[in-house]
């Protein structure tokens, strides 16, 4: 399998080549990747920010620990996830699924309602934990998928989300930052990282069989 | 991007042939998928249960909604993360990158000790919140690997952890339970789904660019 070839070769790149860029066409799959991953219930609780503009990714640079990858990669993805669930969201995810189904207005009702009771009695914090998760579906597809399209990627937990959430104007959209990833080409003469071996616990320790 | 066309084929399959079994070959290739996903530090804090026993399987669903496809699917896998972080666990991890990296064995401490810092200061709660994320990439990377070999799967957040956890004997081993996923062939015949459009957010209200 491609994939697995793809998986073997990535790694978190420490150093990129600014001068390279990913062509719009590759970034514009990457995002159909993100779009098309699966979410709890379909809800599909976030949206994705795309950023090329070097300004605004040098002014990320102090809230991401210094790493400069976010000011040199190509593109910044920041993945960002609803602040909590709403009737008005969860609602209009359903009329979408309905109307484009060709079933009736009600037909999701039911589920709907299920839907609602179960999140919006909860508070906003456990809604964000949970809409926080559907992002990383999305965040390990596109990761896999630009290692198949050899584009390099650092994926980032380690970054001031309060930070991030005010300059790109998140929370005003009922969003907030989740995961970030760099995309860009490797400077490998440059890159600490790029020939120390990946490691991973033994396949013993981590696979658990019941036959 | 052979994966494009994977994702838009696959969907959350309602109903398996129960007598179609998905080759052990492409179950290895699965888990070596998961296997070599990223993590948060590196630390890799879950392990994959895969479950072909039939009388596991049928044990479970009651404890899944009764979702059928625990028990018509072929092989089931359950992520199950690290219920909490510990020194042992963090160090286990570095010492054994130092060692397959040949780097004297003190050259990760000073990181190591930030992780532990960070962590160990954390309640096991918010560990788990933390380790669970970690499984969502891999378990994306998983979903994608399976729709590229044409493997159907069902990833699932519905059921009793709690039960899980106890079926499994996870709880023993430091883990629990995140989330779930039959891997199988449709019957396609027979699934209410599979002919039914998939639905997302306009993809004008999920990417936000910033050029």
């Amino acid at each position: 399998m491609e994939l697995l070839d793809a998986l073997k070769w990535r790694y978190a790149t420490k150093k990129y080549d600014p001068t390279k860029r990913v062509s719009e066409e590759m970034v514009k799959q990457l995002l159909e990747v993100a779009h098309l991953a699966p979410t709890s219930s379909g809800l599909q609780p976030f949206k994705v920010v795309v950023i090329s503009n070097q300004a605004i990714k040098e002014s990320l640079v102090p809230h991401s620990m210094n790493q400069q990858q976010i000011a040199d990669c190509s593109h910044l993805l920041v993945f960002a996830a609803w602040d909590r669930y709403t009737a008005e969201r969860i609602d209009g995810i359903f009329k979408k699924t309905t109307a484009e189904r060709n079933l009736p207005e009600t037909a999701m009702t039911e589920y709907g309602n299920r839907i609602k009771d179960l999140y919006l009695n909860q508070t906003a914090e456990e809604n964000f934990v949970h809409t926080a998760k559907q992002t990383y579906i999305a965040f390990g597809m596109v990761l896999a998928a630009a290692a198949e399209l050899k584009i390099d990627t650092t994926p980032m937990e380690g970054f001031d989300t309060a930070a991030y959430d005010k300059i790109l104007n998140l929370n005003e959209q009922g969003l907030k930052s989740v995961t970030v990833v760099p995309l860009g080409y490797r400077d490998a003469g440059n890159d600490w990282l790029v020939n120390l071996k990946k490691v991973r616990h033994a396949k013993d320790d981590f696979i658990i069989e019941m036959k």
